[in-house]
């Protein structure tokens, strides 16, 4: 539609998550309009990451050495270690303040529909981390959905044998919540995980 | 919050038009994961857009030369020109393929409040461009809303001495509407605007 350059990086903008074909146009037009050196960075940022930033060997969250942060921090707990689906959860859970341990990054979800099973998963090196027990506790932090559920329950199965404790995040009332505007099943979920107050 | 290059990558994203601070780091990681020739290429279209593509000459289109393919096609008709604010109008009157004329692009519209003022658009080339008397009328399809309305008319005070005809486009009932949803401003210009259709 536009001429060579403009149209192609219209094109290109347009196949990243979220950005529809106009949005892909305004954001075209912006870079058009925009401070080139504010530009120019931003396209040496994505080289940047693309160049150096890549997935921790341990943990596989993402990382610019060859161990993340928490994977070198001493301070960190060795016992108990978080599994989550992608690197970002990393820093949703992070952001709690609440969880000391350290993480495994699954990069991803099991779903049959789009072919991603366990053995696309980083399920194969969370094993080989188990091998010498140290840990003592897997906290399964995978999406309270369809295929973090899967997931979840197939890591349940496969981590039985090993003898280590396998937990998953509670389900129930997010708190600030309104009682009638929750779901049946998170409304199921909270009475089935409900604590006792007395006694 | 993450880790040097990806947080800077989130960071140049979030400035970005209509992109939030979720959508930023849910893109900055779909670029860490997708394919790394996709990236680079993408990071090259911003690069290549800032170094190649500019304004024509003449009209303010965007073009990778120094005049745009409309102000180059001899088969336009040089006696109209259509005023709009923005580039990509350019490309939805052209896609309408009801206007045969050329072009001028005024790069925005009167905006106080955003210290915008007719000095900051590209009017005073366009009065460079009736020097010649080629042009006989000026279409004038800047936004029917305020700015875009501040800009029609003072653009129509400007022109009015030159002795040129200027017309802007029709407001009205917008073709599969339903009248039960047309605001009262435009219901009001639809009988304002109204056409005979007998005799």
């Amino acid at each position: 539609m536009y001429e060579g350059a403009v149209q192609d990086l219209i094109d290109e903008l347009g196949r990243l998550p979220g950005i529809g074909p106009k949005s892909a146009q305004r954001i075209a037009f912006h870079i058009l309009e925009a401070d080139k050196d504010d530009m120019l960075r931003l396209a040496e940022n994505i080289r940047t990451v693309k160049d150096k930033v890549h997935f921790c060997e341990v943990c596989f969250n993402v990382t610019e050495a060859e161990r993340c942060n928490i994977c070198l921090d001493v301070r960190r707990d060795p016992s108990v270690l978080c599994v989550v689906e992608e690197s970002k959860d990393v820093m949703v859970v992070e952001r709690t303040r609440s969880y000391r341990g350290r993480y495994h990054v699954l990069g991803g979800s099991i779903n049959p529909m789009a072919g991603i099973g366990p053995d696309q998963l980083h399920i194969r090196e969370l094993l080989t981390r188990l091998s010498d027990d140290t840990i003592q506790e897997i906290i399964v932090a995978t999406d309270p959905n369809l295929e973090g559920e899967a997931t979840a329950t197939y890591l349940a199965r496969t981590l039985k044998t090993l003898g280590i404790k396998v937990t998953r995040l509670a389900s129930g009332l997010p708190v600030g919540g309104d009682l009638e505007y929750a779901d049946e099943v998170t409304l199921g979920r909270a009475f089935e995980g409900r604590r006792s107050l007395i006694g």
